[in-house]
């Protein structure tokens, strides 16, 4: 049944009911004029909000409704985890277009309300409304720190890590847009599942930032080349980055080899990787990266470091020699440069084969 | 210049630096990956969020960018309001069609700006990405109250009261679907003000939630009637609203009458007035109405009770006549029952010929 024929108020009373438990720290969630919260003392609010756009951020032909609400709630969560943040309340806002069916919004549900549950967030409000042109999210996240990691505290001398591996969701988008033929069933899989049912560095960020050890931290959304330049010029520093110190998994380089692209490229300008960048102190703990593994289950790679000097980000390879590569994602082309080629505006009406996003 | 030729980072920095001055309650605003801020302790934390589409919300042809960034913070202060919260801190996402110019731009910030200055409510975050069809608009606004007023609080024998005057907005529209020659200058200003840029009540919910008066709250933003219906459900109470005693101005009676409407059914279906609907203790002070009007400068009109019973509202005359009016706004149907008529859907690319909100 269509969201028209089933009409709004008892698609939010459907809502409502599905979102299930609420926990002692809710004292009124969906349902009144505003949600009301209870924060920590000696906690700082954190709060993020990130707006979906179909055709834009994804497309509904070759993303699932549960997929694309898992990525939602996935791209906010990762915001609150690269402030080394505990996320605690989500508000959802959906326009919805009138001929989507009361079950593919089940599922978009679904798809927020099972990753949400995972990091023990609550859906506390919301609002919904019809869209004339497609299916609009909107997503804000609200979470606590005491001292949350900003982008803005790399000090020169410090390493550059990064927690997991880089590339593989710019190699799920890459097999969407060439599906080669030899490729193993399984490094598909394994690609298209990064891209589209990312996992926020929750735990991994808490980790880091409990420890006091990270002086600098982002999430890696627009990729490696752009959000390290958000590291050194909300520090004020340069970043150096060595490509073959760079984790890119053996599935990302036989993608790349399929697809006919470069994994580095991949890894450095792909983004959506939702992995942690973060400076560390110089004399931190030579065991850290063992510790970390060991009790996060994700890995932390030393991959450059941080010096004075105007707020650039340079690549070079184990030689020292200066590597280059496309400009990052600007949100405002609806293409992005790859392979270091640049793209032109498509105009509106005529997005990318696949959008960066959900696809 | 457009958005397109603007790009993106150009644009962040542009509306960054037009925020203006920082309180010391937030630790970080725009430009990390969420913002950081400062809550008091004792105090519970209110969230709510809104979301403005294109064409379903507001045109663009009949609402200027800064009206419709007014507007936007409007709903969502008064949704704070009703709660007798004090407004803190906003997050804006906003979706940009390519060819909006950034003075555009501007001036939407402008609105938004203007509106939340007045209130003391800082801009603390957001998102920005391009739009395929239309502006978008998603705002999320969080506050505090130390014992917010919710709609669940109404006991059998409160009096129902409501605060300002009601139908002025659904005056204004009506005045831009119909255009009358006939008509006061200062009429026309005026009603189109209040559909344009309506006046949260946010002194006012404070001073009912200050004094304790209030047992329960809600913001007229669908219509008397759908939201008392509102209050009736979430109490579990019988409403019932006596119409001759509903404040309309002479401003409203005569573009009723200009236009060929209704002057009670704008002002019980019309929707958009933000004022206060409020249940009090029957024992509350007659001298109640007098302070608030001294104190805020906004009358507090009796229009009614509550009841036990089934949660419906019922609207009696001054013979207590039964008095029947159209159902309220379903925002998956884009036309809306007005004079009691019901209206089918007119499907998603032909909305109405105006939006009832923003236009």
């Amino acid at each position: 049944m269509s969201v028209r024929e089933f009409g709004e108020r008892p698609l939010i009373q459907r809502i409502r009911r599905s979102i299930g438990r609420r926990s002692s720290r809710v004292s009124v969630g969906i349902g009144d004029d505003a949600a009301v919260l209870t924060t920590s003392p000696g906690q700082c609010l954190l709060a993020t909000t990130d707006l979906l756009i179909e055709e834009v951020h994804f497309r509904r032909r070759s993303a699932s409704p549960y997929e694309i609400g898992w990525k939602a709630m996935a791209v906010n969560l990762s915001d609150i985890a690269a402030m080394g943040g505990v996320p605690r309340y989500a508000l959802i806002a959906l326009a919805l277009p009138p001929e989507l069916s009361v079950e593919e919004v089940d599922d978009l549900y679904r798809g927020m309300t099972a990753l949400a549950a995972r990091h023990d967030v609550e859906l506390v409000g919301g609002d919904t409304c019809t869209s004339p042109h497609g299916l609009v999210l909107s997503l804000t996240l609200l979470g606590e720190a005491s001292a949350p990691v900003l982008r803005s505290g790399a000090r020169p001398g410090d390493l550059l890590a990064v927690t997991g591996s880089l590339g593989l969701s710019a190699a799920g988008l890459a097999l969407l847009e060439t599906s080669p033929r030899e490729l193993l069933p399984d490094d598909r899989e394994l690609a298209l599942a990064a891209h589209r049912r990312p996992t926020p560095r929750t735990r991994e960020g808490q980790w880091l930032q409990g420890r006091g050890v990270a002086h600098a931290m982002i999430d890696l959304s627009d990729g490696l080349a752009t959000d390290a330049g958000h590291i050194a010029t909300e520090s004020g520093v340069s970043v150096t980055v060595r490509v073959d110190r760079l984790p890119i998994s053996p599935a990302v380089r036989r993608i790349a080899e399929a697809t006919g692209r470069d994994p580095v490229t991949l890894a450095v300008t792909g983004g959506e990787d939702y992995e942690l960048l973060l400076t560390l102190a110089p004399d931190s703990s030579p065991e850290l990266s063992r510790h970390f593994l060991n009790e996060t289950g994700t890995p932390l790679t030393m991959i450059g470091e941080v010096t004075a000097g105007d707020p650039t980000v340079k690549f070079v390879d184990a030689h020292g020699q200066v590597v280059t590569f496309g400009e990052g994602f600007d949100h405002f082309s609806s293409s992005r440069s790859r392979s270091g080629l640049p793209t032109s505006y498509s105009g509106p009406r005529a997005p990318n084969p696949e959008p960066r996003s959900l696809s």
